[in-house]
């Protein structure tokens, strides 16, 4: 096939750089001090039978992390970022991933590397055999799986610009053949430039045959985790692939197919056998070593290459028979892999000519990309203590390379603790959201965003479908329900004929009305207040009933403020939020307004600033809380007070920045989940009911806890909220935090969550 | 009890004007000529067993509506609008209502007079028993009762003034005892001022015995539809009351107790008996003549006097025995009935001074109340002409009685038939909603608006009580799905991976970006545009793929008009609405863009002011369709087209005034339910349920309407709407209209509606 020409083509620019990816990305559990660990499988984590993002390889200490399939390189990342978030944040405080290709000291006695301890025992039974057959300690090595795919639509510009093919899954396949033999070819390259495992730990080889160390990759090298010689497998047609897979199975040489081992496996269907129907798909690149210096394994640079790598294979042409061309390659690779990680690689003139060559590849088709990681590329074969196992080795001899697994594991196991309620990846959604895709990453979900700025997730489980809005809004709600609650009157009326407390109001457009409805209010407690309130203004609130004059003062005072004014019944007390899911309140929480607490030195504004110093307070709902303002609302509610933002509180003394209480303003959330009894909970979960909600924030002002919810005025019921926000109750300011995202998968999914 | 201090008291002001009211209105169908019809009750109104607005009294051509309780005389009004134009509209189109209290012609033979059809066969029992005891002829007799019931608030304000009574259900009887008693003395001035049924029609008495007509009222006097001679109840306590009623039944001299036809009854429990353990809790004035000139029999002023009248009542003291209160009041009630309606009154000065007194009574309390009523209605007692029977008299001199009830009769059907697509009484909803109500109100839904300016309704049948907003949105859908229509993204997503045909689209915000994607467009069909639109400018389509430099320029032109510029697939053809509720497509509209058709002679201006002249034209929903406007937009739309306003059409030249075809902007409504196969509704409920939604508007592209649906590119998804208007499908400008809002009545009720 002459596919120079083909790619080279305009109509195959805009496709070129368009690719689909996933990672599959092994790694040890270790302690703090770079031990292995003797610990079970995470138990927060989902079931390992089914779970898409987190699984197990050979041994019980090994966590293997699978993104799913991305479009784009940022957002591989993003999935990477948030699958090792959610992994360290599941495991044991005291356990970390240890972030080298080479296993940290095994233990003396072989039998003491646990293999997984997976619930389908054919899986359990498949180990034991790779451990007969290699031995457990080989199985130890990680790294990473790169899945690759081109643009279909380029597969398809490609197939209509030749002439060659008739049938477009052959071409499709052949597409794939080229770049898979090439890479097989070339793969040394990947091996001088990213391999990354010099040096082995304590007890790998254990007076088995080894290297002479240091060499660039042991895992790349005949010492890695590679079939027996007599494991031979032809990458000439699909055919002779999928046939001789069958027969070294058949023959017993491999005892099921997904033990070859290859550098490239070719991927379509479920099975091997399914690529003699349908064409191959993607390929999936399993030589990349970890890069400990990179926190996911493997940087955003090197998988760009890896992608123009793969461009240029199928831009380049193979020179010989295609099973000696690969064969050539498996030299060249196990040559460059022991090689000195320090010495000039004797590939070196081939390896310029093909970085020569990449770029006239680049200019050639007028690839957008920048040309950086060639010139490095370039100071790398020059000098190479600059590529990954130079750096490895060299590092090692500085602080031994249990001190780099240890070092930099650490550092990203505290950056995935630094702030545990954020999910790494997507923390431009909203904080909520971010929890609940924690969760469902945790126990094992399908989970997609389907629109970032509208907080829109699909969850697939048991092969149940279910879209949520904000990690709130689910199909478990009926339309009808959030509709009533945001009509304020339309809730009020039906909560007050269910029997419930709630402040009735009037509303007045002329004083003269307002005047001649006092006898109906002089005995009341009544709030006097404009129908639309700027920082309170013109509010009056008369506790016992006013007289006639101060009532008459206060419907001035607000109709100074608004053409509408409304009286309504004033209740005492302290305002609460219930969040109810179904028939249960799961939390409770008090907002207090934004506040300082005085220190008698300090003025407002610096105490302001301390308190927003705490990471838990941000912008926008990102944080459990929010940083306390210096604006106007604050400006007039503290010269209500008599203060300004330079007056000194004393010590002790609390001064409050706002009159509403919410989170959202700079106010403190409290857990009160435990301190309230059933009556009250059953309160707010009736009225719940009232409205038809399964989903709701139920605000509830309590004069006094102690009272029982049925005594006389013992609660009022202010609203209800269907957009209730769920992240201040999971990281409240003071108290326990509820897990209402957890909750919510629990009420989606009842059977799937144990 | 010494009312009166009471009743001055300050802190009653604000509740004496407060009350509830509700009517039943007794009226005879009859044929355009005033003939009574022999057609069966109507077949479109839900069952008469259980309908909560309209029944049946005695015969089957005697409707019976029934407003719900309500909290004010507009209010009260509304409903009577409502249930009116419900009531003529669920009718033969040749009938009406006969607006006279005395019924038309009635048969020559008495059994021809039919006895009411109903279900439950006791009914039919009681009704052939009345006719024995009664005779038929008598039954046909129709009126109004009046219930009326004190703010409850108010009488709770008299009970803690007042110190007489420790018990408040035995004080509200008390007051309510009160008010019955001295009604039954003083309504005769009812029968004076509104009494309206001085002559009889043909074979009404048919040779019984009659009063020598005219008279004030055949209806209120010992001729008209009372209980015989032996049936005694007194008003002196409720004991008594109960129990004579009770004795009444148990002599046989009642067949039951709602046999009992007194002018004023005691309303609590469900029966009578019920009067023992609870109060009184409104009561029922039973001798209200129909006022044939007004709409629905009774008028806003007399409702507003009958309430004065009720708390004049209250104030005024009893001046004998309770028993002998009462019985002087029937005999006075008789002699003014049976007075010519031309002759001043026997008790003109009792009338003055009770005028007198109620005036005073107003001042005293300090009513916010117009005398205007008792102005005229002093000029009435000194012109008996200007009383209702006074004027009904006259009027049948001029044009005989069977006149006044056919033209009458004529003038309100017309009214009803008028604009048969809005609901009187609540015009100002969206049309939507009225439509739906109209539906409620004619299938026996027990309806309220819970929220007016909302669309908010409230639908109680057979024990089950639905929400519903904007006639469309209901608890059959979730909150998910039109979450999911609402976000254009996640349903195109959705319906693309569904397989579903959707215009894909790219955001581009550079044009460096936009030019380089050229080669992926160059053999699309596509739509270049702004995101954001104005007036369509910067709008360019390629039906054909673009050349690249008619692609830059259409890059150009968008982006002169916004940062973000759209490359859509442009799908050709026409948009249909596709209504789908459940599991099927209701019906499917073609919106054509606002229009008009040249005749050679009038301006773009006078052809749209003619079209505009449609009744169906209207604004802001209120109906079928929207008024052409004559804006900047379409200002623009015609000068695309090298027209002004002032532009004359050609004879037969359609010129379009808008680009979008939305009914809203004038655009015309064409049903096209019955040209579409099967195939096209069976992809509309397929997309609708893909999106999870129950109820849905699914705009769909249809490039030939003869092609399946299976053909290659046979058709576009736009967008599914989640709040699609039904009202113009139900009054289309052209083609059959379909009854949606029936059918989401029948989802809500499946078992209800028949």
């Amino acid at each position: 096939m002459n596919i120079q020409p083909i790619l080279t083509n305009e109509q195959l620019y805009p496709y070129l750089l368009k690719a689909r990816y996933g990672v599959e990305k092994e790694s040890q559990r270790v302690t703090m001090e770079g031990d292995l660990v003797t610990t079970d499988y995470p138990e927060k984590l989902g079931n390992r039978s089914f779970h898409p993002y987190i699984q197990t390889d050979f041994a019980e200490t090994q966590m293997e992390l699978v993104t799913p399939v991305t479009d784009s390189v940022s957002e591989l990342f993003r999935w990477l970022a948030a699958i090792h978030d959610t992994v360290y944040r599941s495991m044991d405080t005291n356990e970390m991933l240890w972030p080298l290709s080479m296993p940290p000291a095994l233990p003396k006695t072989e039998e003491n590397i646990v293999i997984a301890k997976l619930d389908n025992f054919e899986d359990v039974l498949y180990r034991r055999y790779l451990a007969k057959t290699y031995g457990r300690r080989k199985q130890m090595v990680s790294g990473i799986h790169f899945n690759f795919e081109f643009d279909d639509e380029m597969v398809q510009k490609m197939f209509e610009i030749q002439e060659e093919y008739d049938d477009y899954d052959q071409f499709k396949t052949e597409v794939y053949l080229k770049v898979a033999r090439n890479y097989l070819h070339y793969r040394w390259l990947t091996t001088y430039f990213f391999g990354g495992s010099p040096l082995s730990g304590p007890h790998y080889f254990n007076g088995h045959e080894r290297p002479t160390e240091p060499v660039r990759s042991i895992r790349n090298s005949e010492y890695g985790y590679k079939n027996h010689e007599d494991v031979k497998v032809s990458y000439r047609s699909v055919k002779d692939y999928v046939n001789d897979i069958q027969q070294m199975v058949e023959e017993g040489k491999l005892s099921e197919e997904k033990e070859f081992y290859a550098a490239v496996r070719l991927r379509g269907g479920h099975s091997v056998a399914d690529l003699a129907d349908k064409p191959v798909r993607y390929i999936e690149l399993r030589n990349i070593d970890l890069d400990p210096y990179q926190p996911y394994g493997i940087g955003e640079e090197e998988v760009e290459f890896l992608h123009l790598f793969m461009l240029f294979l199928l831009w380049t042409d193979e020179q010989a028979d295609p099973d000696d061309w690969v064969e050539q390659g498996e030299q060249m690779n196990n040559l460059v892999a022991l090689e000195s990680p320090l010495a000039q690689t004797a590939c070196y003139d081939e390896a310029q000519r093909l970085i020569v060559e990449i770029r006239s590849f680049i200019k050639q088709t007028e690839l957008p990309v920048s040309t950086e990681i060639l010139d490095r590329m370039e100071e790398m074969l020059d000098d190479p203590k600059q590529t990954l196992a130079g750096r490895v080795y060299l590092d090692a001899q500085k602080r031994t390379q249990k001190e780099i697994g240890k070092q930099e594991g650490l550092s990203y196991y505290k950056k995935a603790w630094q702030a545990p309620y954020q999910l790494a990846g997507f923390t431009n959604m909203e904080l909520s959201t971010q929890i609940f895709m924690f969760d469902a990453i945790q126990k094992g979900f399908d989970l997609e965003v389907l629109d970032e700025q509208d907080q829109f997730l699909k969850l697939n489980a048991q092969e149940h479908t279910e879209y949520v809005k904000n990690g709130n809004m689910t199909s478990k709600d009926t339309y009808i329900a959030p509709l009533i609650m945001e009509n304020k009157t339309v809730t009020k009326k039906l909560l007050h004929r269910a029997g419930f407390r709630v402040p009735q109001g009037k509303e007045f457009t002329s004083k003269e009305a307002a005047d001649v409805s006092y006898e109906e209010f002089r005995n009341k407690s009544i709030v006097v207040k404009p129908k639309s309130t700027n920082f309170g203004l013109g509010i009056t609130v008369f506790v016992d009933g006013p007289n006639k004059n101060d009532y008459e003062q206060a419907i001035n005072t607000a109709f100074k403020e608004d053409d509408s004014v409304l009286i309504e019944d004033f209740i005492a007390g302290t305002e609460y939020r219930f969040f109810v899911i179904g028939d249960q309140v799961k939390a409770i929480l008090l907002r207090v307004p934004a506040n300082v607490t005085g220190d008698g030195k300090q003025t407002v504004k610096e105490l302001v600033a301390q308190k927003n110093n705490d990471p838990l307070r941000g912008e926008n709902h990102r944080t459990p809380l929010e940083k306390i303002q210096l604006g106007e609302s604050e400006e007039l509610v503290l010269h209500q007070q008599g203060y300004t933002f330079d007056s000194v509180p004393n010590q002790d003394e609390t001064i409050y920045l706002r009159d509403n209480s919410n989170v959202s303003t700079g106010g403190d959330s409290i857990d009160m989940t435990e301190v309230f009894s059933e009556d009250y909970k059953q309160l707010a979960v009736q009225a719940a009911q009232v409205l038809g909600a399964t989903i709701c924030g139920v605000d509830i002002i309590v004069p006094d806890i102690e009272a029982p919810a049925s005594a006389a005025d013992a609660y009022g019921i202010i609203e209800a909220n269907f957009n209730p926000m769920m992240h201040m109750h999971c990281y409240p300011y003071k108290g326990k935090g509820r897990r209402l995202t957890m909750d919510i998968l629990k009420l989606l999914y009842p059977d799937f969550i144990k």
